[in-house]
């Protein structure tokens, strides 16, 4: 069996001008960069402006498995099957982070005969946007502690600095420095860490923003430290959001590739799906319904994170309103949550099968709180007994949901032609009547209620004396009328990873609340959120190199 | 008068398509970013291996004032001049450090009507190879961190790691931390330190490979750290130069942009001068050979460290024979080294320059003492008197050397028409006779009191007792045949910025020796060299921006 740096390094690529061009886009309208990527120009779309928009279809999933349940493939194979169809599709996905790819990870731009080329170049530096980031983000850490070794006239508490360095590595020993050691010419020493950069607030902003003018307001607007008297200082206070927005002006232009099929994907941001909301660019999502008839996109983790977050945070932020929601699903997983262990998720087990649907079940039902029709992909894999398609098949029907069979991983947008139809079908007779799960204008208590026990299916919250005093805060500067982004376990509707299927009569515990008020949403920590990864034992990159005839090998 | 941005905004510049195939290079030769930027194919210089070589202008300066000699623009204008006399001419440059941008320096590449375009992107991300740099480094120092947390296979003397992380931002806080902390998560806490992205080894090392093979080979070679019993752990020991050599597959090859009159431009690599070589990579400079009968290309600081290390490193190491040196001076350098203060370099003085030639006179011997010849060009600036200049031109030809005013910065190619006739009447009429000044089997210590009495003029050299126990190590291991790269202050021929002119009776002292075996040279230290900068009270940061209409402002 090929891997899938293999299939990608067979694919017969188009070149990107040519892709353009079939989207009408003109020489004019995008910058190359090499043969097979490029970015396509914010005026294209003043240009755009008055073309009726695209179907706009989120690709989600259930609580997932540790080994994930092929979202990003489905979302591919969909457009390449959309595309067999004849119709103009055009798929929107995140950009891969870079430290991870080192780590166990490998690569990540779909999977087996749905992925997007050119894989080396997708997972390493593509063109650049995260090192933009990183710039961006780091400048204004090191104006920070520049402020305060030039005088502090801003009278930063130097124990209150919330705003960290980055780095797109997997690095644990810079989870925890001292930093400004040596003496008066090397500034104050003071505690500080990095993160990954995808973990920026730069990264969230990037993804939220409509335009180069509102990512720089959105830069000044990041609260960057607390001042001696408690008050918040902001990152327009240091004067360097100008600056960092110079660093963001071609990262801020969506970039656009291809699948193994020739079908354009728009391949732009990346944000943790934790601490910030997990999805692609607004920018790109807008670009691509201009472009497409049809409008794949995929949103992080599971439905009660993933989608949650692209329709309360994204959607609402990018006025967006998406026609239908494909649940990616596999027989595996729902066994899993079913409560067979690991090594037993290859045995066909309907039973199991039968009780892991609960959680499916639970999904399907959020996303018709959210006024929006669902779709379930059944990511097939070859251990799937017939039987157990069959139950899956008909227990969804039998509560009124589409579903179909995703054979994208195996044969491309061909094995995508039964998702492909139930889509269309959905988007042709289902209307979406689309509306947030709250209001922003609730408390910050209110709205995670809300989200907790109409999603999660939680009997309660309760909130940490720290998390208590943190709203407070928030409140006393009028920061709360904000989205919420919940970083939550993805393996569980609850806060317990170990609760499977669809738990009930638990209780969130919020243990943190802050705010990204650049991005503009308030993050609700329900446990520790590691945002610096490690190196395991033996790294990825010890398996890779690039050969004397320059082929890349042990990407994957 | 037009600021350079503003200057370089308004520039015509060509599609770099065009430039490209005005050189006969195709479209498979290069790789386009954007429109104005691209880079050549590696496989190129394989198809153009029998072409024969172009002449080889070095051009370098006197010991500088603090405000530098100007000889980037001189470089850039002196190609824009033979082109404008209708030779095949290509430049060679450096590309500038994102981190100093940000602070007092603003952008670099030329001034006045004697630039490369586009300014903003070369100044910002340009291709993306300094930010490739940064995550090879960055990733084996992930990599030595991680080995240590999971078992220390290797022994490595944590107290003895010599390979540091690095970030192309000014920022003094990180030049002296300790990371690790936080407990057994998060790895074992030890003192550490980022450089300057331009600092790296990683950097020496891409601007002295001769392909991708080679890259990796000196990867291997690093020397990250040492062992317990006190023996050397190389960065092969880690398995990591491989998946290095992949995140720098794109930043080997070299880029080209044009010069405000379309001259083609290679920019690509920029090493710290005294800790490393100084100047733009051996492949950008081979490739140029290949393309133009006329290559400019210069070294960073003044002749005696600039030069010395273009000719007794980049040259032995890639083969290369340059066929002639220009040398920049000012009358305002000239003064400063005849004693003349700070706020008096605009009075004309000719006493004073009278004895600042002594500089530029030991100078344009020491450049013969390699077997090359010499021309001297005077950037002339609106403040110099005829008198003065006629001084200075008498004096050069009195002891056989030429000499040119040069009047690119206000006139573009056509203020440097003398210049370039000076230097092609000199490229028909005297031969080079190159040889490097030291040879590389020679002890260190040999190599070191060579260079310092014959370059420098100094009467001696003394070791600390540091770098006599460094130097011991190294000729214990095998590691003492290699190339010198001595890190001293720019400003005079001595190790003691305050003596101007042509200083004797002075010894040299050596405090540190260094090895960067990957690079494959010795690094001897006379003073202690700031790899990490830090950001001034008012950073240039500030001054920066983009406006609604997407016009940049603040670059300089």
């Amino acid at each position: 069996m090929k891997t899938d740096i293999q299939i990608a390094q067979e694919a017969v690529m188009n070149k990107i001008s040519d892709i353009a061009a079939k989207l009408d886009l003109t020489e004019d309208d995008i910058e190359l960069y090499g043969k097979y990527k490029c970015k396509i120009s914010l005026e294209t779309m003043e240009k755009l402006k008055e073309k009726k928009d695209g179907k706009l279809i989120l690709v989600t999933a259930i609580n997932p498995t540790p080994a994930g349940e092929g979202k990003s493939t489905v979302t591919v194979g969909l457009g390449q099957a959309l595309c067999k169809l004849n119709k103009n599709a055009v798929i929107a996905l995140r950009e891969p982070s870079l430290g991870p790819v080192f780590g166990i990870k490998g690569g990540a731009a779909g999977g087996g005969y749905a992925q997007v080329v050119p894989m080396e170049d997708i997972n390493l530096h593509f063109t650049g946007d995260f090192h933009a980031i990183t710039s961006a983000n780091n400048l204004l850490c090191a104006a920070i502690d520049n402020h305060i070794h030039q005088g502090n006239s801003l009278n930063i508490d130097a124990r209150r600095i919330v705003f960290k360095r980055v780095m797109d590595m997997n690095d644990r020993a810079l989870r925890q420095i001292v930093v400004g050691l040596g003496g008066k010419i090397n500034g104050f020493p003071r505690e500080d860490g990095f993160m990954i950069t995808v973990a920026s607030e730069i990264m969230a902003i990037l993804c939220l923003a409509e335009n180069l003018q509102d990512l720089r307001e959105r830069f000044g607007n990041i609260i960057v430290a607390y001042n001696m008297d408690g008050e918040p200082v902001f990152c327009r206070d240091l004067n360097v959001q100008g600056a960092m927005t110079l660093l963001m002006k071609d990262a801020i232009k969506p970039n656009m590739v291809q699948t193994l099929e020739n079908t354009p994907a728009l391949v732009h941001g990346g944000p943790f799906a934790n601490i910030a909301h997990g999805c692609n660019s607004i920018i790109a999502t807008k670009m691509a319904l201009k472009l497409g008839d049809y409008v794949v996109t995929e949103a992080g983790f599971g439905a009660d994170l993933g989608a949650e977050k692209f329709l309360d945070i994204k959607c609402r932020f990018g006025n967006l309103k998406p026609d239908c929601v494909v649940i990616v699903a596999t027989i595996r997983a729902l066994k899993h949550h079913g409560g067979v262990k690991k090594d037993m998720l290859n045995t066909p087990d309907v039973k199991a099968v039968a009780k892991g649907m609960e959680n499916l079940h639970k999904q399907i039902e959020n996303i018709n709180k959210f006024g929006l029709p669902a779709v379930v992909a059944i990511n097939k894999f070859i251990t799937d007994s017939d039987e157990e398609i069959k139950y899956v098949k008909e227990y969804c029907e039998s509560i009124g949901a589409k579903v179909a069979l995703s054979e994208v991983w195996e044969k491309g947008g061909q094995g995508g032609i039964e998702l492909a139809n139930k889509v269309i079908e959905t988007l042709d007779n289902c209307e979406s009547n689309f509306k947030p799960i709250y209001d922003v204008d609730m408390s910050i208590k209110d709205k995670m209620n809300k989200i907790a026990r109409e999603i999660y299916g939680a009997d309660d919250v309760v909130f940490s004396s720290g998390a208590e005093k943190q709203i407070a805060e928030l409140e006393k500067f009028g920061l709360d009328k904000k989205p919420l982004c919940v970083a939550k376990t993805q393996y569980s509707l609850s806060d317990n990873p170990a609760l499977l299927g669809r738990p009930s009569g638990f209780t969130i515990e919020v243990k943190e609340v802050r705010i990204s008020n650049g991005a503009g949403f308030i993050v609700v920590l329900t446990g520790n959120i590691m945002t610096m990864p490690g190196l395991p034992k033996v790294p990825a990159a010890e398996r890779m190199d690039i050969m004397k005839d320059g082929t890349i090998v042990g990407l994957f």
